[in-house]
């Protein structure tokens, strides 16, 4: 599997139980330098398909973002098997679900529905950089990607909307610059950025697809793909920004 | 009092019971074409400089803005006397309160206390600008200006620190910017930024003034009287937009 003997690498896929972090499992799983993938997926009932996947590779893992102990205990089982990561992955978002529709405008703003966006977008990634800091504390190059989006950039908004996913994805940004900050100091090896991957055909666009023409409308395979041509081209002073699919920076 | 027949104002200042929210109270009253200040203040016992003003245009009225019932209240009292607001003034914010301590590093995020940053000075801000929606569909000029901070800018972030302080800033940010594209729509007259007041004198800033230098250090009068300038300067094209205490327009 490894004929050249390259250098092995770790990866963690947070969210991986469907869309895009279903993706990348297999994406990295498809990476013959990759010898070990941890996949995080929350509920047993939406991950079928990452359950389904037969690589010995590959370890599938309970967890919740938003429930600090359970990244915790993740992470306390990665380390019983390895003292580093390579990739780190954090695709957990939530555009609806359930009652929770994203706000057409002020009308439809609903305080416990504000939180749980900034819960699950913003709050969920940063007690994932703070848990996960042993693991990338080596010497090795290591990448920790988190899966933003346009809509979240404040300078690009021009035609308002989606008021709780927008904010959250915005504080979801100011945590990824703000850990890329902390992190040259103390992981000097690590690269942190914020990716936007386009609309990309999965459940969360699912409901917002009509207005997407074909051409902008991605496969998974096809995100994933562009995503880590994207990741596997930054280097050191690209930690702290916010990349697009096509590799162009966006504006917070 | 209104010698010269000019047209007379109402404000709104929420979180007027100490600190900058405070000077606003005074400052507003302090000009001859406002002739009626409705000041909101969360705790009876820290708002007894607010309540001892014997002014008659002024009327205070208790309000926690996270609590959407609440400022729902205090638009319908406001409403019992006038359809108008000219001027609406959030200068709520939170940085420290009790054991809640702005974090130096990840290993002090907690995730209910970013919850708590996110509640007071992101999503109370945007329960603000749904509920005062009436006072301000009128056909005058009406200003809503929220308290901001530089730190809450992603782009000119260079030191890092502040989690939940700085991505609670740019979660009201992005607010600020997506209320006013909606506003344009539905109430064309009002114009809603986002301000820096820089480093105030208040019981925000003092456990972080050791390291500002004097003239940098601005007392509330001051603060105030620089942001009424501001505002007072603003027009249609300003809304959504982010400025400085100096009029200079502040990146996202």
């Amino acid at each position: 599997m490894n004929p050249t003997n390259e250098f092995l690498k770790t990866a963690l896929i947070v969210g991986g139980g469907q869309g895009i972090g279903l993706g990348f499992v297999r994406g990295l799983l498809d990476k013959t330098d990759v010898d070990r993938v941890y996949a995080t997926y929350r509920r047993l009932e939406s991950a079928t398909e990452l359950l389904a996947i037969t690589d010995p590779r590959l370890c599938c893992l309970q967890m919740d973002i938003t429930d600090e102990a359970q990244i915790a205990a993740v992470v306390n089982k990665i380390q019983t098997e390895t003292t580093e990561l390579h990739y780190v992955i954090n695709s957990v978002g939530v555009l609806h679900e359930g009652e929770m529709q994203p706000e057409k405008s002020l009308r439809h703003i609903n305080a416990e529905q504000l939180v749980r966006y900034f819960q699950v977008n913003s709050v969920g990634a940063i007690l994932l950089f703070k848990q996960v800091q042993p693991l990338i504390k080596h010497q090795n190059r290591s990448i920790l990607a988190t899966i933003s989006a346009k809509v979240g950039s404040i300078s690009d908004n021009q035609i308002g909307g989606w008021y709780g996913y927008r904010a959250s994805k915005a504080a979801l940004n100011m945590f990824i610059r703000n850990t890329a900050i902390e992190y040259k100091r103390t992981c000097p090896q690590a690269i942190l950025v914020a990716l936007h991957p386009g609309t990309t055909d999965t459940r969360l666009s699912l409901p917002f697809q009509r207005n997407v023409p074909p051409e902008k409308l991605f496969s998974v395979d096809r995100s994933v793909a562009q995503l880590l041509t994207v990741i596997d081209g930054l280097d050191a002073s690209d930690s702290g920004e916010f990349f697009s699919w096509d590799g162009s920076r966006l504006q917070w």
